[in-house]
């Protein structure tokens, strides 16, 4: 049994999500779906189909998943919900507030055609998000700690790069060791947006630029720096090229806990991620949650879920007896 | 609504599921069941009375979850099958090679009777296996690595006691940090099992035994000694009773995996526990599995389940709403 998988949207997760279906033995990928001139695109699979994403509606008997790899600021809000009325389909919306807006769209729009819509779906929110819920289930009397990094932050370089005299920029996230050494620590401390990460700017100017000015201006801004112990690097732009491409990411969730009599024992569960590639490993995930997807359509499951909904033995590409016996 | 809940067996296990329901606001304890005298026993929650296991089914009405806390060996072979006839149960099963064939009695048993039986709840079985799942089908191209400790293991402990002159004894299994670190690389290392944990024993002699004739059937007893470093201490048993008398654990599960274009990316997945103590961590997994096997039963689920079956928002006593809002 093949599990016949579309790609909607050819950028870094998309191009992710061909690389990982070659890994997938139970998967096939029947086409990819652009907003751009099909004609213009090179994928990675030879014989595959390149399809403008308005045609998509005549793919709906073909397809079994569709993979939605759009942004969580314009694309997936509007894209979710209307495909899901002919697909079955999971995204990686990613806009944590507006989780449960989104969640309610998709909701309408899957039941009203008998699909399901798998969102937010990749590492945070998702293996994450998974993590803190067991951590809080199983642990009830204890607190969770979210860290982030070290990884670009795309939502904090752009507010970089609109800053007027800034030609290019990149900002990195930074765990605070001895934070993280705290928590691991078992004392439950109380910790400060500032005491939990620095952020590292690496900035290209214009010509003419004045330097200190901006530095002001970043150190300064609201929300996204003002709170934060903010670095600032002021590089060339061969430098910027050569050394800022990197797309590696990661981080932590702690969970720290006690039981027992007068809870006196204390208990550590440690989560963590060391990425090479970000969309590489959220695509990864995305297509593992494709053939869960696919398996809790065949059972009949409609409507919108996340993977705290998902059993984990959805997926693997192995049956139940497998599993037990080389797994549990 | 409140989930009542029933202890089976009194010993370390029993007495920590106690302390666990009494962090889960969701749940009541309705009754202790002992094989030994009701009246012997002193359990901690005031009211709840203490049965004959063997009258347990007089209980089946008032319970909804039944949570079992004999041992592997011979306990809970024979106790799942029977009690699954009459309650929805939970148990720690934990011989690895015998899942399979426990999996299959208790699914019989429990399709009887349209009860459901969830089986091997814990760390590892448990947590741990929910690790390799998701690792093994997020980056199915790489390896996993389980590493457990520094903790006491019973089973090596007993085969210590069983040798003739030792009057007392704890083995502690330690990971090879620096094999650890290797993982952590992500050169995806063969590991034997020499290289990936030493063995400390801590050993009270009998008056007149010969300790390096004793050393040497330690190091030599095959499957339990002679594949890894073991060191061996002979102590005192005033040292013995007031430094080994810790119940912590703990342990890693490592998934290295690789992504994209000529495997171009590397990716670690760590998960780690520091458990003060092991049973009160074990039966804290145990009680939120029971919610679990809970809502699994209410939506008419029967039959037998592991861990790798149940949704995770299963585990917890937040709605669905809720949990979106708060941790995804």
């Amino acid at each position: 049994m093949t599990i016949k998988i579309g790609i909607v949207g050819y950028g870094n997760l998309g191009r992710g999500v061909e690389y990982a279906i070659k890994n997938a033995p139970d998967m096939e990928l029947m086409a990819v779906f652009t907003r751009r001139d099909p004609c213009s695109l090179r994928i990675q699979t030879e014989g595959v189909p390149v399809v403008k994403t308005a045609n998509a509606a005549e793919w709906k008997d073909e397809i079994d998943v569709l993979i939605l790899c759009g942004g969580s600021a314009t694309d997936l809000p509007t894209m979710t919900p209307e495909l899901v009325k002919l697909f079955n389909v999971v995204d990686s919306f990613d806009t944590h507030a507006k989780i449960p807006a989104h969640f309610a769209n998709v909701d309408i729009a899957a039941k009203e055609t008998g699909h399901i819509g798998l969102i937010s779906v990749g590492w945070d929110p998702g293996l994450f998000s998974l993590n803190r819920l067991y951590g809080s289930a199983i642990l009830p009397n204890g607190k969770d700690y979210t860290f982030w990094g070290k990884g670009v932050s795309q939502g904090h370089s752009d507010a970089l790069r609109k800053i007027e005299g800034v030609k290019n920029a990149k900002q990195y996230t930074v765990p605070v060791e001895s934070a993280l050494e705290k928590v691991r620590s078992g004392c439950n401390p109380e910790l400060s947006t500032r005491d939990k990460h620095t952020r590292e700017c690496f900035v290209v100017l214009k010509e003419g630029a004045n330097a200190s000015a901006i530095e002001n201006e970043i150190k300064t801004m609201p929300n996204y720096f003002a709170d934060y112990n903010t670095t600032i690097y002021f590089i060339s732009e061969e430098e910027f090229d050569k050394n800022h491409n990197s797309m590696a990411h990661g981080g932590f969730v702690i969970r720290s806990g006690k039981t027992g009599e007068n809870n006196k024992h204390n208990h550590i569960i440690e989560y963590s991620l060391k990425l090479g590639s970000n969309p590489e490993f959220t695509t990864s995930v995305l297509v593992a949650y494709a053939r869960a997807a696919y398996k809790m359509a065949a059972e009949g499951i409609k409507g919108c879920k996340t993977v705290l909904d998902v059993p984990p033995a959805y997926l693997s590409e192995k049956s139940g007896e497998e599993l037990r016996a080389t797994l549990l």
